[in-house]
């Protein structure tokens, strides 16, 4: 990317995205981002204005809005803007009540803001300027060089911003401003070197190692270290920033604080909210503070350095209500307003609605004739599927893992052992939920995934009926449910070579000979064999899920799928299970 | 960092920073974050529950808040969160309204909330589940694996939130889901790999080289490509997401739509606009879009992966409701919400307040009083500057860079020529601000812009005064304005080894003579010498700013600091030149 042009993009990128921004027409050397609604000639409030070398995104542009700046001005990347530029911004949007200039603590930004804000008082501007240096990485006697300004600037942004917002004079926004100033320290820690635009990124810290009390700017840290568990590294930091030698920070056990962890340009949320995590119950429980709100996120960064850093500040109402005050900024954090709770307790685990536990389960002494015959029905289906154990392990290892058959033949084995102990078979919509039971404690995989969402769907619908003794339409209507739920959450449909190439022909079929009036034990019989046939016709399709879909056609066409045919195969012997049963009871 | 805790650290710091937000006491199995105030006994509206593995930080559960998600389930770093887990965030918050689950389409995600939907539905919830797929970079028939859900399920959590918020039915909730995660296309570009927790990152990607097509869990791209500028890149992903040989979205020319560009963990604010910056207009004028809303930010990321994505919604009045609708999610962005304007013109550049320009500066044809001793008193200060260049740069190139002395001399070969042409010398408040503007034109560096500010501040003190005749008073009260910006704005104080430890003595002496009732041009001169003692005085100080700082003190005992002594100098020349023009005019 060519340095040239990487601010003038930003800042056409950052009106793009946000409509309620604006910027002067000056490109390149006047790089000024205002509020869109905000023009010095009918502005009614102290217009806010922060900026420096750019780099620091969304520091400071993606800080403006209504409530915080009025104006940005951008310099190149990590170099103070012009005077010029500053004189635009100041010109653009300060109205009668004067315009306050937020500065970072840099040799080129204390020059070039200062002497636009001379510049502007002599064309007539009421001008003042606070001077941020919050920086607490360096011993305090090492000249007016070692105070920073740091990420606490942005807490001096907001400030300033909420008190102009609720109308306040320009000397009383100042006084505001500076005393926020005052109040805040901040430390950083990198664990990278940032790559300026159009430049090999140095060298400097190698791996392991992490710079401590780092600039914003690429210039080393105060030290290097080797890399430490971030709670160490937290520890570290505080223990500098509040430090009661160097005495940066007014604050003392018992006071409020306001605590941002900030990104430094390429630190993910996550690593950013565990420092958070590790930080606020130290400062409670080792210094002995009130931790009052805490922002989390990259406010003002370093191009593209990994680490973070700290800002503490000491807070009183007022402060917070500022903090608190809404604002259209939109990189100034969402929902960190509010008291927070003194502790966050975790909220108790809901129980499960169900009320009926497994030990609450048993084998009816009496079967009815549904139960008899379902009890037949599921004997005769498992049985199947333990017979082919062989069969299909060896049709998988040609086009998957090899395990269909054990890991079916588990499921099978458990279903068995559990409905001699307490299926409830009287009832066949809990005893079809039971089977999903014994399926996802015994079968691993997607296969016993998909098999225990196959019941949870059927017994939801099973259990829609209000009557005890199910129909076989509504058989059909669960089979169908069953069927739905596996091709939506296992992602495949007909014709993808899996179980449901055996299912949905049988379902089809089922469907059918119901709507043409044959008794229901002949069409479940009639629909296994569709069941068969789709098994079969496997061979013939491309796998488009699962491990199958890396194995060639040639491969394929000499398998069928090993889990089609288990489904076919154990609908099948349900089906001649269950006619056996009529045709015993009729006969 | 040990990736067994990563999880639940996160979010322990995602609910110190946010007060609205709580988990549930289920760690480290069960990680739901919850909103703070949903509970399900009580809860009127649809919940909202999306997730899946972690390592996408915000996403989910900084999305969770009143208009977004209810709840967010997350897995360890690129795992599919337990069934139990999604049962208990669905037993949470789910009230009588219902649930919509907001699946990504993993086949791990698929099958674990397909199944906790069944569960729930089991349990009596009324539960909907919608699976989104967004992907575009795999050619359509790769299988249903081939659309995975990547950033565009922000956009469908915000719309279902929203409509959720709005009182709407489970049903009418889940049809505006599903119908915007079928209006929505991703793709995804990445220039580096993501580390996984304890893991070292892959050297997969070479350097120079980026992936087009990524996922977000670190499996490879579709393609591997060598760097290209952004806005090339940002053509082909365009070109990818709306080919109309794919059809992924249903997007055609003269549509609107509206823009995500997500940064994929690691992708600083400032690149992520500059590619928000170069995708809109091509949308526009290459495509025929009408681009509604545009969307910057990191809301999907991939631990720390540098790159972003780029997803296009098609949208109309409904869902650009939605999207603007109020939301308490900390990390929905803010500020992109409302109409954009037509085309984005750049706020002209606002004139200076003064109506003087140079071109009517001229130097009066009859000099008053006042103004021949001005003349004088700068001719004398500028020739004594121009007669010590040597002696400055000679002092200089021992503690500094040498080039005081001609620095200086540039600056007072300048304001004597100026003066001649065109200072109106009568006026002595424009005549020091002229001075200023001949030093910003002549002189570089920190000390021309100093003296430039120096004469800024003393011009506005000067210009206070209603009187056009400048008393002794006067003059002394702008000296010090003009000491105090330049020691606000250059940052050093008394004893710092700068040009301050010549002018701070002599503004003392100054008030003390003029206080005690002597007259001006002796005060003036008896100042002046404490000017020069001052400035001799330098040796003995240790250096605070500028480049001797990095002196040692047994060098900087033996030269007085240059920019002090020249200071002395032209003050002192000043002081003689006043008294010799009084005296002669009392004579």
């Amino acid at each position: 990317m060519d340095d040239a042009y990487v601010v003038t993009e930003f800042i056409e990128g950052l009106v793009e995205t946000y409509p309620g921004l604006q910027y002067l027409d000056g490109f390149p050397e006047v790089k000024v981002v205002i509020r869109a609604d905000a023009s010095g000639a009918t502005y009614d409030k102290v217009a806010i204005i922060s900026g420096g070398g750019s780099g620091h995104e969304p520091a400071h542009a993606g800080f403006v809005g209504e409530g915080m700046l009025t104006a940005s001005i951008c310099g190149d990347v990590f170099a103070s803007p012009s005077v010029d530029s500053i004189l635009a911004g100041i010109r653009a949007v300060t109205g009668p009540m004067g315009c306050l200039l937020i500065v970072m603590n840099y040799t080129g930004d204390r020059l070039n803001f200062g002497l636009a804000a001379e510049q502007a008082r002599s064309e007539g501007y009421k001008i003042e300027t606070v001077i941020v240096g919050d920086d607490c990485a360096l011993p305090p006697l090492l000249g007016i060089a070692g105070r920073r300004g740091l990420a606490g600037t942005i807490f001096v942004n907001k400030i300033a911003g909420a008190a102009a917002a609720a109308g306040l004079s320009l000397a009383d926004v100042a006084a505001e401003a500076k005393r926020a100033s005052q109040m805040v320290g901040t430390m950083g820690v990198a664990l990278s070197v940032c790559t300026l635009p159009g430049q090999v990124t140095s060298d400097r810290l190698g791996p392991g190692k992490m710079e401590l009390g780092l600039g914003i700017h690429g210039e080393p840290g105060a030290a290097v270290a080797d890399l430490q568990p971030v709670d160490v590294v937290v520890s570290h930091v505080l223990k500098q920033i509040l430090s009661s030698e160097t005495n940066y920070v007014p604050i003392t056990r018992g006071n409020r604080v306001v605590l941002m962890i900030n990104g430094l340009g390429a630190t993910p949320v996550m690593e950013l909210m565990i420092a958070a995590g590790k930080t606020v119950p130290k400062l409670q429980l080792e210094f002995g503070l009130a931790v009052e709100r805490v922002y989390t996120g990259s406010f003002m960064t370093s191009l593209d350095m990994a680490g973070f850093s700290i800002s503490i500040m000491k807070a009183d109402q007022t402060l917070l209500q500022r903090l608190d005050a809404p604002t259209k900024a939109p990189h100034w954090p969402v929902g960190s307003a509010g008291n927070r709770p003194p502790a966050k307790i975790p909220v108790p685990l809901p129980p499960s609605r169900s009320t009926k536990s497994e030990e609450s389960l048993s084998r009816p002494l009496q079967l009815s004739e549904q139960g008899r015959i379902l009890e037949a029905a599921i004997e005769a289906a498992v049985n199947a599927v333990m017979g082919m154990r062989d069969s299909l392990n060896d049709w998988d290892s040609k086009v998957g893992d090899g395990d269909c058959g054990s890991t079916m033949y588990s499921g099978a084995t458990a279903i068995l052992d559990d409905m001699k102990k307490y299926y409830p078979l009287n009832d066949a919509a809990e005893t079809v939920n039971e089977i999903g039971s014994s399926v996802r404690r015994a079968m691993g995989g997607t296969s016993g995934v998909l098999y225990n969402i196959f019941s949870k769907a059927a017994y939801a619908r099973l259990k829609a009926n209000s009557d005890s003794t199910v129909t076989a339409k509504q058989w059909a209507e669960a089979f169908e449910a069953a069927i739905d739920a596996v091709s939506k959450y296992g992602g495949a449909s007909a014709g993808y070579r899996t179980l449901l190439d055996a299912l949905i022909p049988a379902l089809s079929v089922l469907k059918e000979r119901l709507t043409a009036g044959d008794d229901s034990s002949t069409a479940f019989v009639l629909s296994s064999e569709a069941a068969l046939a789709g098994a079969e016709s496997t061979k013939d399709m491309q796998a488009q899920a699962g491990r199958s879909s890396y194995v060639s056609a040639s491969i394929l066409a000499t398998v069928p799928d090993p889990g089609a045919m288990a489904a076919a195969a154990w609908y099948r012997a349900a089906a001649l299970a269950v006619k056996a049963k009529y045709e015993k009871a009729s006969s």
